[in-house]
C-alpha cells in the first residue's frame, strides 16, 4: 500500500459511516462486481478498491459502525494484506470463515444496508443470517460520498459482421424466442453484457481487455429484443443492422419495461442477475422464472464461421509468438529484459497482426520465482530482470476481430542447458497437456469429469496445481466463458461441439519457478467412428512449439513422444508459409530447429 | 411371463381398483420399494412384482381405474415387456417420460393415493404436478387385498463382534451423538437398516444376501437408541452387549417416540427416509432439519480392525477363487457345464472357507452372449451350456463374519487360443482397471472425478459400457453401499481413508459376448509423500489371477505389463501359502502358471 493513499481511504470509510449514520443504516455491503456481476469492472464500478485499496478480482466488504471486514479466497490472502490497512480493516477467507457467519457475529439486530443492483438473488440469499436485517438501499451511499467516480464507459457499440458470427442477429433472436416458447415463457432478461454482445452481434469497448459494450436487454418470445444502455452508444450502422425489432432505450428506462411485463412469466438467472431485476419483477406482479441465461449455451458453442475465425486468429497469433519467442531465445541470455519490457515487446508482435484489437488479458510475464505467482502482473514496484538461466513464465492472449486467443509458454532462458528437476516437472506438465487434448469422449460427458486427464502424471510423481485445468473462451468476448470449464469445481456442463475451452495445466514451487503450458482446444464431433453413440474430440487450435531445451524426452512414453512430434511437425507445416517475409528469416529458422523431431 | 400368472395378476390387478374404490380412491401409486427404501425387498415387501410380474431392481407402478403403467429404467426395458402383461400395463421409460407427466396427462382432477411408508418426501415431491391431488393413505389399499401376502421376515439381530467393527456399539453412539449436537440437533432418524447395523453394530438375516435386521432407529443427542423392530429379534445376548441407552420396541411404537420429539429438531435425510416420519414429525410439531444420515460417512470410512477384516476375507475369498479357476480351466473345455453349475460350484468352494455366511448377492454367471447382459441372472430357463472356446463372465461375492467380497473375471473357456477382437478389448479393460486401481490423488477428489481413468483405453479405441465404473461396498454389510462411487452419476463426495470401492470396468458386444474385470481397492493414506497435503492411494483387495489367454501382452505399455506382472507376483506370495493341503496340488500348479510373468 502506498503511503500517499493513506489517509484518503481513511477519510473514505469515514464518510460511508457518516452517510450510513445519516441513510438509518447499521452497516453496508460492499462487493467487488459491478452491476454486471462479471469479472471485469470498469473505473467507475470499482467501489471495492476505492474504498479498501483492494484491487483483486474476487472480494467482498462488509463496513459497520464500529468494525469493516474484506473477506477474499485463498488467491488473495497476500495481496489483500498488503493492500488494505490493518488498522481499519479485518481481513477473512470468504469460505473458511464466511461473511454471514461475521454477519451473524457482528451484526445481530442491525440493519445493513446492500445495494440490489450489485448482489444476485442468489448472493444475497447466501449473505442471509437470522438475527440481522438486510435492507435494500435505492441509492448506494458509497456512490453518495464518491464524489470524484469516474464517469460510466461510453465507447460506441459496433455491429460485429455477420461473416465472423456465422449466424445473424435476426436468427440468433429467433433461436432464443424459440426457447422461451417452448419453455413457456414471455420474455427473459439478459443481465450479462456478453450474452447482449451474442444475441445482437453487436462487440464495443467499454473495458480494457473484453470488446463488451455494457448494457442490459430484454428478449421476448416474439424475438424483439430492448436494450438498455446510453442510447448514444447505438449508432446508425448498429440500429440499421439490427432493425426494428432491436429497441435503444437509456437504463433509467428499465423500471418501466419491467412494470409492462406485469403479469407475464420472466425468465431470470439467480446466479447472475442483480437482485434488483427479481425484485421489480415481483413488484410489478411478473412471474419469475429461474433458469440459466438461454444466450449461455447457445454463446459457448461456437459457429462453423466462429470456428473457422478461431482458427484464423490462432495462425496469426501463432506467427506472432513464432517471431516474440525466435526474439526472446536470443535476446534472453544476456540478461538484459526485464518482465515488462518482454511483454511489451510480444504485444508489438501482435500489434503487426491483422485484425488485432487488443490483448485478451494483461500478459502474466514472470521471471525466475515470480513464475510461481499464479495470478502475477508485472508492475514497475515488482517489474525484474529477465536473468539467464533460469525458468520463464508467459501466459498472454489476443482479441482479434475474427476469435480470442490465451496461450501460455514457459520457457528457459538460457544459454546453459535446464535444471534437470524443472526438466522433469515441465515434461510432467507437458504429458498432462497433451494427455488431454488427445482425449476422445461420448456426448454426456462434461469438463468436471475430464481434468484429472492433465493432472495424472503429475499426481504420479505425487505433485499438484491449485487452479482448474481450462476455462471456455468466447468467440472475440471475454477470455473466460462459462459454462464449460475443466474444473471440479464447475458444474456438470456436458462438453458439446464448437465449444472453445484452455488446457492449461501447472506447477509451481513457490521462491524457485513456475510452469504452465496452455493450449486451446476446440470440442468437435469425431467422425472418424461408424457408433451408435457421439464420439467428440478435440482439435488443437494453438499452434505455437514448446520449448525444447525444458522436455525430458527420455521420461516420454514412445506415444507422447509421438504426440509432440506431430505437432511440432503441425505448427511447422502450417505457420512456416506465414513467415515468407525477407525479416522473418531468423525466425523460420528457429522455427523449424524448434520444430525438428525430438 | 408364465402362464400360470397371468389370470392371476390380472384378478389382483382388478381387485386393487376395486378397493380403491371403497376408498374412494382414483388411483394409487405402487414403487418398487418397501419402508426401508433400499435396493434389497423381501418377499413381503415385493408389491410392485406381486402386482405386475416385474422383477427388476427398481421401477413404479401408477394404477388408475381406466389405464395403468409400469415405469422402469432403461436396462430393464426389454425385462419389463417380458414380465408384464400389454393388456393391461402400458410400459414407460421412467427417466424419459417420467410418471409426473404421465399423472398430469392422465390423472389431471384426480385423487391418487400413495403409501407415504413407501416413497421418500423427495420422492414425492418429484411426482407432485400442479392438478393432481396426491393423498397418503393410512393403509395400503394393495395390502388389503394382498391376502397370502407372506410374513415379514423376522431372523434373530445378533451381535457384529467388537474385533471386526473395531469400535464399539457405544463409541459409535457417542460419536453421531457429537455430530448431533454439534449440528444443534436433538435427534436424527434412522431410517436406513444398514445405518441400524453399523450404528449397534448389530447383524441380522432378514434379506437373502447382506445380513441386515430390518428395523428403524432414532439415536438423541444424548447418545441414546430406540430401535423399532420386532422385540423378539433382539435376544438376550444383544440387549446385554448394547446396555441400557439401546432399547427395542415394535414399530407400532413409533407414532409415540415421535410425538415425544415434540418441539425439538430432528434430522432427517429426505432421500433416503419414508415420508411418514416426516408428516408425522411435522404433526407432532417437531422441527424436521432435512440433512443427510449422520451414519452414511463414518459407516462408509472403515475402521483398522474392518480394513483388516476385509483383507483377512479377501485372502479366502481368494483362495476360493483359486481352487475354482483351476476346476475351470479343466472342466470348462468339456463344453459339459452349464452356467448354474459353473455358479453352484463356486458357491461350493466358498463355502469351504472359515467365516463364510453366504454369498453377497446372486452370481452373475454368463457365458458367450449372456455375458453381454449387464444384469443377467442364470435361470432355469435361460441357463445355458458354458462351450468350449468362447468368453464366460462371473460377477460373485461372499458375506464373511470379517468383511464383504465382490469380483469378476473374464474367462476363455478353451482349449485353444481366444480371438482375437475379444483378446484386444479385454486388454483395453483391464489396461482402464489396472490405471484406476494406481491412481494416486490428494484429497477432496471424489468418484465422479476418476470414473475416467478407467475408461480411457476402451475410449481411445471409440469403445466405452455403460455403467458406472465402481460402487462403495460395506463391511460385512451391503455389496453396494453409498455415499462415495466411480461414475459420473454419483454425488461429488470426496474420497477418504478406509472407503472400499469397486473398480470394474467393462464392454460388452450384445449377442456376442461380455467383458467385465472387478477388483475391490481400499482407500488409504499414501504416506510416501512429504508433502503439505494429503494424498491417498488405493491398496488392491482382490487377490485373483486374470486369464493370461485374454492378455495381448503386445498391447500394454511396459509400465502396464509391470503392473499387471507385480499384481500376479503378490497373488502367488499371499495365496500361494494358504494352498498347502494335497488336496490343493492342482490348484496351486495352476496358481503358478497364472502367476508367471507375462
Amino acid at each position: 500500500m502506498s503511503a500517499e493513499h493513506k489517509p484518503d481511504r481513511t477519510a473514505r470509510l469515514a464518510a460511508l459511516r457518516a452517510e450510513l449514520a445519516r441513510a438509518g443504516l447499521d452497516g453496508f455491503i460492499v462487493p467487488r462486481s459491478d452491476e454486471y456481476l462479471g469479472e471485469y469492472v470498469p473505473p467507475s464500478g470499482a467501489r471495492l478498491k476505492w474504498l479498501t485499496g483492494f484491487t483483486g478480482s474476487a472480494g467482498l466488504a462488509i463496513v459497520l459502525a464500529d468494525r469493516a471486514a474484506v473477506f477474499t479466497d485463498g488467491r488473495y490472502v497476500t495481496q489483500v494484506a498488503q493492500q488494505t490497512d490493518p488498522a481499519f480493516w479485518e481481513r477473512r477467507h470468504i469460505t473458511d470463515e464466511p461473511p454471514a457467519v461475521w454477519l451473524k457475529e457482528h451484526a445481530a439486530g442491525r440493519r445493513v444496508g446492500y445495494d440490489p443492483w450489485l448482489h444476485s438473488p442468489g448472493g444475497i440469499e447466501r449473505l442471509t443470517v437470522a438475527g440481522v436485517e438486510l435492507i435494500p438501499v435505492d441509492r448506494n451511499p458509497l456512490d453518495t460520498v464518491w464524489t470524484d467516480r469516474p464517469a460510466e464507459p461510453a465507447a460506441p457499440a459496433e455491429p460485429w459482421p455477420d461473416r465472423y458470427a456465422g449466424r445473424t442477429a435476426a436468427e440468433k433472436r429467433a433461436l432464443i424466442a424459440d426457447a422461451l416458447r417452448t419453455d413457456g415463457q414471455d420474455a427473459a432478461v439478459l443481465s450479462d453484457p456478453h450474452s447482449v454482445a451474442w444475441l445482437l452481434n453487436l462487440r464495443g469497448a467499454d473495458l480494457a481487455n473484453t470488446p463488451l459494450a455494457l448494457g442490459f436487454a430484454i428478449v421476448a418470445e416474439d424475438a424483439g429484443v430492448q436494450v438498455f444502455m446510453d442510447p448514444s452508444k447505438a449508432g446508425p450502422d448498429l440500429r440499421a443492422t439490427l432493425g426494428n425489432a432491436v429497441s435503444f432505450a437509456p437504463r433509467t428506462a428499465l423500471p418501466a419495461a419491467l412494470s409492462a411485463l406485469s403479469g407475464k412469466k420472466v425468465r431470470l438467472d439467480a446466479e447472475s442477475t442483480p437482485a434488483w431485476f427479481d425484485r421489480t419483477l415481483r413488484a410489478a406482479g411478473a412471474t419469475v422464472v429461474g433458469a440459466a441465461d438461454p444466450v449461455r449455451l447457445p454463446r459457448a458453442q461456437k459457429t462453423a464461421a466462429e470456428q473457422d475465425g478461431a482458427r484464423a486468429a490462432h495462425r496469426r497469433d501463432a506467427r506472432a509468438m513464432a517471431r516474440f519467442l525466435a526474439w526472446f531465445r536470443s535476446t534472453a541470455p544476456s540478461g538484459a529484459l526485464t518482465e515488462m519490457a518482454v511483454a511489451d515487446e510480444l504485444l508489438r508482435f501482435r500489434q503487426r497482426e491483422d485484425l488485432f484489437r487488443g490483448e485478451s488479458f494483461p500478459a502474466i510475464s514472470g521471471a525466475g520465482e515470480n513464475g510461481a505467482v499464479i495470478h502475477y502482473r508485472a508492475s514497475p514496484s515488482t517489474n525484474r530482470a529477465v536473468r539467464a538461466d533460469e525458468g520463464f513464465l508467459i501466459d498472454s492472449g489476443g482479441q482479434y476481430l475474427d476469435g480470442t486467443t490465451d496461450i501460455t509458454r514457459t520457457l528457459w532462458t538460457g544459454p546453459g542447458p535446464a535444471m534437470s528437476d524443472l526438466r522433469d516437472r515441465y515434461t510432467l506438465v507437458l504429458r498432462g497437456m497433451l494427455a488431454l487434448s488427445a482425449t476422445r469422449f461420448p456426448e454426456g460427458v462434461a469438463g468436471p469429469h475430464l481434468d484429472v486427464i492433465a493432472r495424472r502424471p503429475l499426481w504420479e510423481a505425487g505433485l499438484d496445481f491449485d487452479h482448474g485445468t481450462g476455462h471456455g473462451v468466447g468467440a472475440y468476448l471475454s477470455v473466460h466463458e462459462g459454462p464449460a470449464a475443466f474444473s471440479r469445481a464447475a458444474a456438470n456442463v456436458p462438453l458439446r461441439e464448437g465449444m472453445i475451452l484452455s488446457d492449461e495445466p501447472g506447477y509451481y514451487l513457490p521462491g524457485a519457478y513456475g510452469i504452465r503450458i496452455e493450449n486451446l482446444l476446440l470440442v468437435q464431433r469425431d467422425e472418424t467412428l461408424a457408433a451408435k453413440k457421439t464420439w467428440l474430440r478435440f482439435e488443437t487450435l494453438t499452434l505455437v512449439p514448446f520449448d525444447r531445451r525444458l522436455i525430458a524426452t527420455e521420461a516420454l512414453l514412445p506415444p507422447e513422444r509421438a504426440a509432440v512430434d506431430a505437432y511440432h511437425a503441425r505448427v511447422l507445416a502450417e505457420i512456416a508459409p506465414m513467415l515468407d517475409r525477407p525479416e522473418d528469416a531468423a525466425t523460420l529458422d528457429w522455427l523449424r530447429r524448434a520444430c525438428a523431431p525430438l
